[in-house]
């Protein structure tokens, strides 16, 4: 028995389709630099936009009539929500999901409860994984939405508090391990401040560091193998959040001695919030070798909080799969949607225009990107903008022949070789037409 | 013969003196948490916005006319400003200053007449130091602003532009050294990039931490025992500077492994810029422990681009010395007024009312912090906020005595104990209580 | 019976006081420029944030369990609010109140249900009104929480959703008028656009100017002699909200020929989203004689959306008093508390330190502010810098004798009379002294 | 003699092309809505960014080594520079220019001066326009630049500045009407304030108000007929410009009756400062009636001043032509590229390769737009989604037929018609598909 009774599984239809309910661009069988665009790309469905959020905003209730809402927590509701979400991915041919624990099950009376709710709803779960062969890109933990974690979970003031958020990460990572999810994640819901008058950072954040480590420990007990991940965000909920962005990350984890467990997971809106561009994000996660996964979605620029859209952008996702794809394509990772329908779009039909747009938008990204790089676009003239560094007193800087001394007496004698233009605004012509000609 | 005919010294009067060009608040004497205002604060003078800066911006030429402009680039006015600026600091009782090379002198034909004519004007300001006793808090290099370094200075895709660089450095480690100078200062002037499309961001890093590691094997050869300090900032003039804040600064270190060698001087308008309070990044530094100088300014939130405004907020100073006595105080650094007067400042009076400002307003603030520090208002309060992890499950969390499965083990048994609010509000009050009534 | 048991009426105690449940600087009785500071200030208390936010955001449910919690909708509770309210507003002294009909009763099956709970509600107000003599400052409505107005109220799409907006409308006032209110605030929840790709802001924009004349004729067919306020913000909940700032109401009340009846009400936490100080606001609605009413909070300007933070900046609210006290005091509006106490201060003594917090920083930047006006301090600084509009060539101008001919022969003749400085940094060490330092 | 000898003609190649000194997009004879590329598009060039910026920006000086660079303010090369902007049009099919008086010649010993030698360029540049068909799309005059205009020059606190300024006008518009230039740009330079506590807002406005009303008595007076135009901007060189925004300069011609002399130009990179989009901007102007001509660039939107790039982004040109097709399209006014190169963009190449991506680019955004328009893509949906105001109780509302009462019967009686999706994602998908695949 069909939710979504009207509308048959999306196909591709080509560029030229009117058809609103068929892909433009999105061909799961098409291959792109090796790999089929499904392999590719590994598209996940976020459980939590797409399932469980109904429309609410700070001023208004949800607009979003689902049978499957789950405000009175039953568990009836949550079992049938997992058949509607799987028939959703179904038709729109989402190969992954992710969750949060408290996206799938309700909370019970106590913990104790909640956990044995947990594991009756991973059963239904990974029955319509086996019928559907649809996978568990990643799990994670809400540790932020209860009013016991009002002043953070990992960094709360409150010891009984951090005590809890382990014990439900450990939970967590058991329910993703028996889901086969191929990493876990964590964003820091309300690790942070919201003013420093009442705040001791220092141990907060060692606090933090010792929660990841007994995460790496207990993973090594399980035998759970799958890839940790953090998500770096700015701000919101909380003032401050202390995984702001990449570098962030990267200093926390380089001081605490945990730079070989983790990567992250790059959220557009969160880059933009940081006032990074998302490409920006993803480079420096490549550079440093810790791409992992990503949280596909965009945010407006105009607006300062986390807008959470479909990402729609194509220079946006042009950028991002470039990056991915110099970084050797997604291993464990994959593009997650964390992108939620507008409220005005509360219809059940615009879940599939939204998936449709995103999904299309980073197809038609990708194939882009792969040109660029089959045709050395970028690459060629950014060669040829370093070559000083390929001889002469340049190799000598980068191989560490030389310090000061010599580089004065090279440049008292020798001056400077002549600069030339970076080609800023014929580089963005060229992918302009890039974007709008590649077959 | 003085240039500031009209302008005495400027002394105390107290906080009731309606004379402008008297400190309120700024008694050098003072004895605040057992240093004097003068030790506790290390106030510098900023050669270049005080003396250099003639009022231009990006829609209009300078309005200053200023007897000591140098735009004509005579090493005769160079020797004159020097001694204004001395009588300068002299009567605005500044006991530091702080400079880049190219704002003492003038560039010649080339490098080898430009290194002559620093030796020039050092030897002036080495008079005027013994005469005055004036110290230098710092001095640094400006590889930015010729058209040499358009594409940066250590990070030029010029091999032979970083070589440049690194000769510039070298004498102006020489000449800082010479001076006395306790710290030596690297602000990424242009090390950061326009756009992705034409940069190898991998390459440049590791051409930035080359750069700096010869840096520490020079001063190491030539004893010079300064401190060395990054100076954070996010964007401008690139549209991505790679020093972008105190926690980018820290993860680039860790990487590279000059965490030893460097602290931070963190300036108030760069943390804003990277939408942080000077607080959060001052904090970031305690307790990280590389708090090493400060800049002195302050933005205007509502625009995008670095004001560097006299600092006038008491708050700011307030939570900003606040921080730097919890670190203990200032040893090697100061607080430099990287600031300028408005272009509608433009009589030379103004630089004393400017100077009064900054300097009054970050003596109000200490002598608020010191009071708060002193009835321990705030420590108090965070101490019993986070006194579960004196004890208990929360000890032995914090000693590494437990895992997830003892913290499951102990959720499931105990839950939480209730939380306590964070009482934001009634902390607030009271520190306007103490910025208002302090003694 | 009370429900603030445990808390007695708070009274003034001065600044030295260390009782954080007392004024430091609100003393009802003290005279400040010939009224009492209860006059000047007129401080109300918001119905919503204080009596139904429960502590909820976009990432997390309530965290505080008050008692009148209305989330089952009963009218019981409704009732036993509002005397939890008054009780409330007795001890903080707070003496007008602000609500949304929604706040005060919840919604029944139907409109007529509705309102008939309204009408209930209203006379148990009106029982406490007497009771104590507090006063209604403003009614409004909300349209904007419910889902019909998912694409607005005014400015919908659905002709029916207007009309049922107009009705609430219709309802809202001639209860604001039943309880004596002296001011009917419109603050146009979602009267914006999400995206130009579906809005014809033509048809929208005069819908909204059809519904204010509706309103405006209805007023004055039943009397209802209140001031009409619009209340400006850019953005949130939509993306762009047409009453962005005051200039935008301004040029939509001329343009619609409503400029004569209606002020507006300007809030603090909206100015800043519109990247406007709060003075910059209260500035333009005085000198165009528009300030009505004031929405007392403040944002955090690193933060993106609505934080509706209790004020504590005393800068702010000493330039807000400065300007209402320049445009002659409140005259039917006054300062209401549009702030919400942070979801981590969820104890009931939250609501006393925060409204504390407001009411003392309001009332030391009245007493502020009245020192600098009766010192003429920035007024006569500004006779002096515009006096050469006072005669020759700068009163022609001012009093139109002269055009471009005249103008140019003038400046042929005269070249300019030199500039003096603007004196900012000089300015703000006053206002600091002033903040400091006023009795 | 040519100066950009090695540069032929550009000439359209089409998009296939691999030439980077040809179009792709941009057609000149190409009918596009019924008239030519060339006529709908009417691109100028700016003389400022073009032919006086030499690449000086806060932390640096000039990259740019042009033969043309007038720093020293020579009449030669002033006039050179007439040849070489012509031969610049010419080579890259430019139809129209717009020039500040001060780009054009250098200002002289005084007033008398500079305007002779104003008439002196002009000559020059009449020559120039009649050797080639190269037209002028409008004047202005630069009242920011010069020391004088400090404080500003219409809202000038010193009068004799303003009648300076007022000379400079007149001279700027019969210049203006001497080469036929189509409109007169108003951009207030420096009309803002940089603190409220030296301002007089009132009179700064109401002068402002004078000086525009004194501009249209002396074009009527000298019959000059273009279109006198006021360009928007929230900040920048000011902290708050009084021409914030469209909706600013609607409320300000409104209060001051000016509202029927005036059109507005709208800037991309204002626009955004101003925390609207690009197309929101244009729109309001469209359905004000207001307008008149566009300054085609792009900024960053995570930076915070006016970079001036070149417009390379197709959604901002689609949706940008969108509203103007929508308006009917340009009459007096067009496109003028208010952009420069990067200042790493240094060579002349980069002039050509700069202008070439703003082209296309806008070249591209028509086509979309003329095909969106034609196929009625969003005007049929919007023309859906508002249909309920063409009959029933909608008409009524339309029509001013019904009050509240009317209404509120209706909504007791009817309540309402169920909200139907705004559809977002699906659109945004469209656009991407139209923007794709236009042909």
């Amino acid at each position: 028995m069909a939710y979504f009774e009207g509308i048959s599984k999306i196909n591709y239809e080509g560029p030229e389709s009117k058809n609103p309910l068929s892909f433009k661009y999105y061909n799961p069988k098409e291959v792109v630099m090796g790999k089929t665009m499904k392999e590719q790309l590994r598209f996940a469905m976020s459980y939590w936009h797409t399932f469980t959020y109904m429309g609410n905003d700070p001023f208004g209730v949800g607009t979003m009539a689902r049978p499957w809402d789950n405000s009175d927590c039953s568990m009836e509701i949550a079992k049938e929500r997992v058949h509607v979400a799987f028939e959703f991915m179904e038709k729109a041919q989402i190969p992954f999901f992710c969750f949060h624990d408290r996206d799938i099950a309700p909370e019970g009376k106590d913990l104790e409860e909640t956990n044995t709710r947990l594991d009756e709803i991973v059963a239904v779960i990974k029955e319509e994984m086996a019928r559907t062969g649809i996978k568990c890109l990643w799990g994670t933990t809400n540790a932020f939405g209860h009013p016991r974690f009002v002043h953070g979970a990992g960094t709360s003031c409150n010891a009984t508090v951090f005590a809890y958020a382990a014990a439900q990460i450990k939970k967590a990572m058991e329910i993703t391990k028996e889901l086969g999810g191929e990493n876990y994640v964590f964003w820091g819901g309300r690790e942070g401040y919201e003013t420093l008058l009442n705040t001791d950072t220092a141990l907060e954040l060692d606090n933090l560091a010792r929660l990841l480590k007994m995460a790496c420990d207990y993973a090594e007990e399980i035998g759970f193998t799958g890839q940790f991940l953090i998500e770096p965000k700015p701000k919101e909920p909380t003032k401050h959040q202390y995984d702001t962005d990449t570098a962030t990350v990267l200093a926390f984890l380089r001081k605490y001695g945990l730079e070989d467990k983790f990567k992250l997971n790059i959220e557009a809106n969160h880059a933009t919030l940081a006032m990074h561009t998302f490409q920006h994000e993803l480079n420096q996660c490549r550079i440093n070798g810790v791409l992992g996964s990503v949280d596909a979605n965009q945010g407006d620029l105009m607006l300062g909080w986390d807008t959470d859209q479909f990402p729609t952008n194509i220079y946006d996702t042009t950028l991002a799969m470039y990056e991915i794809l110099l970084a050797g394509g997604f291993t464990k990772g994959g593009l997650n949607f964390d992108s939620k329908v507008r409220r005005g779009s509360f219809e059940e039909a615009d879940l599939f225009y939204a998936y449709i747009a995103g999904m299309d938008t980073f197809a038609r990204g990708l194939k882009v990107a792969a040109k660029l790089i089959e045709d050395k676009v970028f690459e060629n003239f950014i060669a040829g903008r370093y070559a000083s560094y390929n001889d002469g007193i340049g190799k000598d800087i980068v191989e560490g022949k030389v310090g000061f001394k010599e580089l004065e007496a090279y440049a008292l004698k020798n001056g400077i070789t002549p600069n030339t233009s970076g080609r800023q605004e014929l580089l963005e012509s060229i992918l302009n037409q890039y974007i709008m000609e590649t077959k």
